[in-house]
């Protein structure tokens, strides 16, 4: 049930998604310390700090934000804020953190656009993304597909960038599987872009969601790709680098998710193949961890959990490394924001009550596992 | 001119080489302690102490190194020994420092029959080995070939282990260059082995050289692979894996050189060949560094110098660490704000133009030089 409070909070960050052009941190700072409602006010007044004047005034005065909770609700989107209980608040610490460390150009979004039926949070709790070139060859689609297929049914959801080549095949290979696969768009939700994909992102929206922080109507623009590019690394737990050139846009969004701490992973292909250039030099630099199958994705991101930022050991060690299969397969029972009793994590893991008894507390020790009331969690 | 200790201590050698079997450490020991000529004379009488007496009974009555030189010299071949100016002591002292740890697999050979025109120690100084699957498919034979190729014209003298597959189409490539290229077998030189090599082994005697530690008549046996395997690590400054399957030969000598402290180099390939899957492995596992070209190989390899075992700074590396003197020479002539013209590069850095001009494009390639209208800056 909405209250007045909701709907203001909501028409108050739809003003301030529209007011500035992302990134934008002294915003963002000015929000977290007068909230929603009172920062609108001031920023539509003008009565605001200069940092934060030079980000809004071209726009202050040209926002209607009961016209774009309108314009989404007519095709069936919402405003998500970090007011709501769907808010991925966890994920997007990463970027808190790293914009806090002076990378400002990793600032949090204010809110997000969501057309779709699937819950955000619970689209980043078990989350991946799979990213690669617009040129794709047939290699990359191909493993892009399967991958996103494999995945999905793995009970990952599959994110990607809803653009030509790589990010299609991913997403239609989540949908092929009856999967999850949630698009992050650098335009605006009604934007219809890209042209050739209108179908597959309407599928999307009715089996997973379609993400922009971009208000109706924006268009792509060449930055909004770049700026777009940090959440699709933050909302996931790790990325996939299909196919990617030299200078692909698919290498930043796995730069970002290395400065955010989250596993990078690309895959090799035939050294004469352009569109793997970009991988193999990922991987001749350390940047990314080569992969071959889904098996060693999974491996490689772990319990696909969202790490610390700046986790300098990222490359080589996770904290689950260490764990014998019992406990590792104990340890992916156990979720990380409801508790469950042993009973539970026993049926669920498949591993016998009495041992799961006796791992859990030693997974306490290290970290992996916290005791409640409700029973046992990570 | 040979002289009668000379003559003394080439028999002696020519009777150790031949009397245990590769590798016998505690023989080494014992030659090394006592010389080879006293060594020789006591393993032959049995005065000798029981770990060295393990290694030699057998064969200790059995051995004709008389009869040995004169059939190697028959078809060509000498006994070069460690008392020799071409014996390559230095890339041989990683085997004996390994060996000092505890790696008594990797003894330094007591003696290298040597067939062919090279000088020994002449093909040690600029060496990289190139080596790979026996199955490999055309992907691998092309690009072993292309590498040998390549390398040869950069004045690199290629070393593999004269096998089909990978190891053949190395040779082959270095040869079609005129290059210098070494085999290392893992049978007496006139085994014959393999087979449908005949020719190129000739080719190679008459352009370079085919090496074994292996008396006269010694048949291939399948751990003797294994051992010859360790020289083709110490012998050549880098390891370079074309193809490779999960449980290749090919592996083994890249994990030696890297027990070595030698550069291990992989080449990716698509992720559905299984020749591929040992490269992909290593990658995966940080056991090797991804290259796909010759000029990544020479920045991998450095100076084609050998490092020394356990360098623990490879973690810190920075980009241009990895520079070949050449390169380092042309980026420091390099600004990081304006360009310069290629000639101008050349003048300042001292460097013949045609160099500088093959070179900027692999520094850009790593994103340690930028081309634009005025020519190129870092």
């Amino acid at each position: 049930m909405s209250t007045v409070h909701d709907q203001e909070q909501r028409t108050a960050r739809a003003y301030l998604v529209r007011v500035a052009e992302p990134p934008a941190p002294a915003l963002g700072s000015f929000v977290r310390e007068h909230g929603p409602v009172v920062a609108a006010e001031r920023v539509a007044g003008g009565r605001v700090p200069t940092d934060v004047a030079k980000e809004t005034s071209a726009r202050r005065t040209l926002c209607d934000p009961v016209a774009d909770l309108a314009a989404a609700s007519e095709y069936g989107a919402r405003l998500v804020i970090p007011e709501d209980d769907e808010w991925p608040a966890w994920p997007l610490l990463s970027l808190e953190v790293a914009c806090g460390r002076g990378r400002s150009d990793l600032t949090a979004p204010l809110g997000l656009w969501v057309w779709g039926t699937a819950s955000l949070m619970e689209s980043t709790e078990r989350a991946l993304a799979v990213v690669g070139a617009r040129a794709a060859t047939a290699y990359g689609e191909q493993y892009a597909a399967d991958f996103g297929y494999e995945l999905a049914t793995h009970g990952t959801t599959v994110w990607s960038g809803a653009a030509y080549g790589v990010d299609g095949g991913a997403h239609r290979g989540a949908l092929a599987a009856s999967g999850a696969t949630v698009a992050v768009l650098a335009c605006g939700l009604d934007a219809g872009y890209p042209a050739g994909h209108a179908r597959l992102l309407r599928r999307m929206a009715a089996h997973g969601a379609v993400v922009s922080e971009y208000p109706p109507g924006t268009r792509p623009a060449r930055h909004r790709f770049l700026v777009r590019n940090r959440l699709i690394a933050a909302l996931a737990a790790g990325v996939v680098v299909v196919e990617a050139g030299v200078r692909s846009g698919a290498r930043n969004t796995a730069v970002t998710a290395g400065a955010l701490g989250k596993p990078v992973m690309a895959l090799p292909g035939p050294i004469g193949s352009a569109m793997s250039a970009g991988c193999h030099q990922m991987l001749r630099r350390g940047e990314a961890t080569l992969v071959t199958s889904v098996g060693e994705i999974v491996e490689t991101a772990g319990p696909l959990s969202v790490r610390a930022a700046d986790d300098s050991s990222a490359a080589t060690r996770r904290p689950t490394d260490g764990l014998s299969p019992v406990a590792a397969r104990i340890h992916d029972a156990l979720a990380t924001r409801t508790s469950k009793p042993a009973e539970r994590v026993a049926t669920e893991s498949g591993v016998e009550l009495s041992e799961v008894r006796a791992t859990l507390p030693l997974l306490e020790l290290d970290d992996m596992a916290r005791r409640d009331d409700g029973g046992w969690r990570r």
